[in-house]
């Protein structure tokens, strides 16, 4: 069993895993970031020491979790000085399991699928956790751990978990964007963001009945040139919402006749 | 008091506005739709007389509220056989008020906010009510009348309208694409598109308390080239999916940049 774990990194999926680990009873015995003020501060959260030199990680936690930025992995791995019996997890879509081989023999992936900010609380109840593990042992002590947070737990090779990653930067920071353009436009009318928010909801609840395809509705499912040329020459000035206009509504159209030919 | 309407148009608008209209006590008179099907299919739902002939529209009632497809509007308008002292109203985003002038002397707009479909009740409450009006008179009508389905009603210009209207195709239609786009990326490799419902939930959510641009996360805004590079490589297959994803990571990024050096 998993009692106990070592932190590493004090962003914001590290700060959200630790703050939901020391809430469900695992002790975290230190955060590591190399930014000492986010390594305190995070501790300090979560009763645990903290320090800023790799080389002062303690050795033999029950699990030591990497959550740093995907390119400061094996700069870290190659740092901790913990012996290679010591259980390594990682918690990155894009990155193989197989970066954290020859580091330790014991080691996996504890991927959430879902979006963190430091300052929001995450309710991991009904997050997916994306398990991979270098053999069965590490795999079941993986699972035990996930189930203490979360009811979703799922067990998601490599390449599986890219293809995730890849989907999840469509529906959360691509959304978010568009959310972002949306909230720009209105601010040059100063018109309220708040006006689009009941649609905002209403849109990502439609898909949980709704298939994304089906729900779909607007100028560019119609092909309405005169709607979506009206609205191109309102973008005029932010060429770059203009593309991502043109685009999108392209793949839309695109869409719509593809599944009108298959009906044919 | 408006206490009767006659719906024109028989679409996903169309029939949530007439029975939202007819839940509140409004009596829906009659239903056009050039579909005789579609016509007769509302009409059951509202408890109302309906007719696919533009000249069997009854005259007399309170008001005429035209919810076809922007396109369709004007040859409505030309057919309808109603006298000039008669209340009609659009409900598009895109077309400005006046396209009613000359048709009648006392006409308006009422635009719901929202993503309607057919087969999904909508709940209006809190849905916002754009509102219009050629004068006074017809405006203190049309806001009696929206008081009673919605607890939102703002009064918006032309020139407002249309730029909510393309906010909402970025936060709607754009946002449903990358949802399926997700979903799409998914399939491919069999995977549960119910695992991207909970970030899903949490991205819309996460705005209701944080604006768009502080929400953000991800490798475009990291402008992690590695990700980016893999994710391009990955949908090699669909090149228009690749462009979207082109296209929104450098406008995330080009975002980022400017905040950045505002900010030093």
């Amino acid at each position: 069993m998993i009692e106990n774990a070592v932190i590493i990194g004090a962003g914001n999926l590290a700060t959200q895993l630790a703050m939901a680990f020391d809430e469900k009873g695992i002790n975290i015995r230190q955060v590591y970031s190399r930014t000492p003020v986010k390594a305190m501060e995070l501790a300090q959260k979560v009763k645990a020491r903290s320090t800023s030199e790799l080389s002062q990680v303690v050795n033999g936690a029950d699990i030591y979790v990497i959550a740093v930025k995907d390119s400061a992995i094996e700069e870290v791995l190659k740092g901790l000085p913990i012996d290679k019996a010591s259980l390594v997890v990682h918690t990155a879509g894009s990155i193989p399991m197989n970066i954290l081989n020859g580091f330790t023999h014991r080691y996996g992936v504890f991927y959430p699928l879902q979006t963190f900010s430091v300052t929001r609380k995450a309710n991991f109840s009904d997050i997916p956790l994306c398990l991979e593990a270098s053999e069965t042992e590490v795999f079941t002590k993986l699972k035990t751990l996930a189930y203490r947070i979360s009811s979703s737990v799922q067990a998601i090779s490599s390449e599986e978990r890219k293809r995730l990653h890849l989907a999840a930067v469509f529906v959360n920071n691509f959304v978010n964007h568009m959310y972002a353009i949306g909230s720009g436009i209105l601010e040059q009318s100063n018109l309220d963001f708040q006006l689009l928010k009941p649609l905002i909801r209403e849109t990502a609840k439609k898909i949980e009945s709704m298939h994304p395809f089906d729900a779909q509705t607007g100028p560019a499912k119609r092909m309405d040139q005169l709607v979506i040329g009206n609205h191109l020459n309102m973008l005029e000035g932010q060429p770059e919402w203009q593309k991502i206009y043109s685009f999108v509504t392209e793949s839309i159209y695109e869409h719509e006749s593809k599944i009108k030919n298959n009906k044919e």
